[in-house]
């Protein structure tokens, strides 16, 4: 089977044996927004036509390529919803010469009855929990129960309960970092990246501060203007104060965390998690492949 | 006397009698980022050269011309403060053909031990305070004591104990709102501007809910995909959020609080604090320009 995780920005391509094992990965050309109007059949026939060339004949999609703006829109599915129910939820797309099925994103409302959405995630969780997660309540994907994190522009908090995603929450820590970075004052005196050590743990440690984030967003300035931040700590320790406001939001109590993803902001979340007295164990980032690998085999195909 | 209230943006110019009154306003060039380096003899002149060929030959200047990027640099004064102390500490400004003087910006610390800097937002409490604030413990600028807000791209609350400024906090607001808005996926689906009403309401209804600013910005999007919030109304509900965040950590406990400023925020500021549980009172427009006159009658000219 191939299995492909199509997001916004970007895409990864997988080819798995009948039993879920990986044989090969590579980087797609580019997320949906680089597809253009109609161009999804060429685009994908670009990324695995050999491997179909070579005897493939069933493809699962996942992430925003089920959005309005990708291939086709697969509707969400309402939590609470497991890996059974994604895969009785695949929604067919017309290819010549595979059978290629779409995995429906997840929605859910929050204590507030405000909605949230996912697209992809859903399927790198039940990835993760599939692996035999350590400090899950079992390893066999029908009985874990626990509180997974993936870091990124819209971070995800996802509880799972029982096997079934029940309810999640999206921080848009993300892409409110790289607004704040680049088109207010803050960015005038940063150099360099966020980076984990003394400047993101300050920042993570200012967040457990009284005055709220739009307060302490000034305070980046602030120490900046008496010297006491350097401009190539700035960019960390506005992170470490973002991601610290999240995680105290998303981490009602001192938790266990499973983080599921890859690249340097797993780091980042890892220490905050650690800090706001948290345990974080490390992710593993080709969860999207073993998820899509797990809902591919209970998948009606025909 | 010549007062000019000289911002990062705009510029304000008046012209008082000796005791205090207001004879004519006008708007200037522009703030201090559009005068080029050693301009700023030239743009005063330009500003308010006809008053002081009509006699006038004292200036006072407050706000970020005395910053670094300004015309001259004023450290800051710690506080607390008062009227007296700022009237003491003025900056003799090189000018000629008038006698121009500087009010210095103030500094305080938080309870983290965080910096906190503001030009001209003092001058404009002392304003505001010394026009007799309904509400405020005195009418007496050296007796009164209260909470001031003053709305804005970094929004300012003020502490006043004894007629002296024991404290205050800035919150980077406006400038937040603004990078989210023109650079976030939030404004791809907002139109027109912020306004008060029940789209503005409900976004300071939703701030005082669980999960944290970072998730309910999630929420302006994942409303709008549903269809509960419309175009024209997310700007409002994002306005909402954020000055509902501000105002739950800016004002501790239900209070009086005096709005100085001018223009559409004033309207906001005044919904969100009546929304969480406090009483705005109307500001005053022209509390610079009052301010600059109490301390203007304080300082030694000669």
């Amino acid at each position: 089977m191939i299995a492909v995780d199509w997001g916004t920005s970007s895409a990864r391509a997988y080819r798995l044996t009948p039993d879920g094992r990986l044989l090969e990965r590579r980087e797609g050309a580019g997320g949906i927004l680089r597809v253009p109007e109609g161009g999804f059949p060429a685009a994908l026939t670009a990324m695995v036509g050999d491997w179909l060339a070579d005897g493939e004949s069933r493809v699962l999609l996942s992430g925003m390529v089920g959005s309005r703006q990708g291939w086709q829109e697969a509707p969400y599915l309402a939590c609470p919803a497991g890996l059974a129910d994604l895969a009785g939820a695949v929604v067919p797309v017309p290819f010549e010469g595979a059978t290629v099925r779409l995995v429906p994103g997840l929605s859910a409302e929050d204590a507030g009855g405000v909605p949230e959405v996912m697209r992809g995630e859903e399927v790198q969780v039940f990835g993760a929990i599939g692996l035999g997660a350590i400090g899950f309540g079992a390893l066999a994907p029908g009985e874990a129960d626990g509180l997974l994190c993936l870091p990124g522009s819209h971070a995800k908090w996802v509880r799972v309960e029982g096997g079934r995603i029940t309810g999640f929450s999206t921080h848009m820590t993300g892409e409110a970092f790289a607004a704040l970075k680049d088109h207010t004052i803050l960015g005038r005196m940063m150099t360099g990246t966020a980076e984990p050590g003394p400047a993101f743990e300050a920042g993570v440690a200012r967040s457990g501060e009284a005055g709220g984030l739009l307060h302490h967003l000034f305070g980046t300035r602030a120490l900046g203007l008496f010297g006491r931040l350097a401009p190539e700590d700035s960019a960390s320790y506005l992170s470490g104060l973002l991601i610290g406001h999240e995680v105290a939001a998303a981490m009602a109590r001192p938790a266990l965390v499973r983080l599921v993803g890859s690249g340097p902001l797993m780091a980042l979340y890892g220490r905050a998690i650690s800090l706001k007295g948290g345990e974080a164990v490390a992710g593993d980032s080709d969860a999207a492949a073993r998820g899509l690998a797990l809902i591919g085999e209970t998948t009606l195909w025909a």
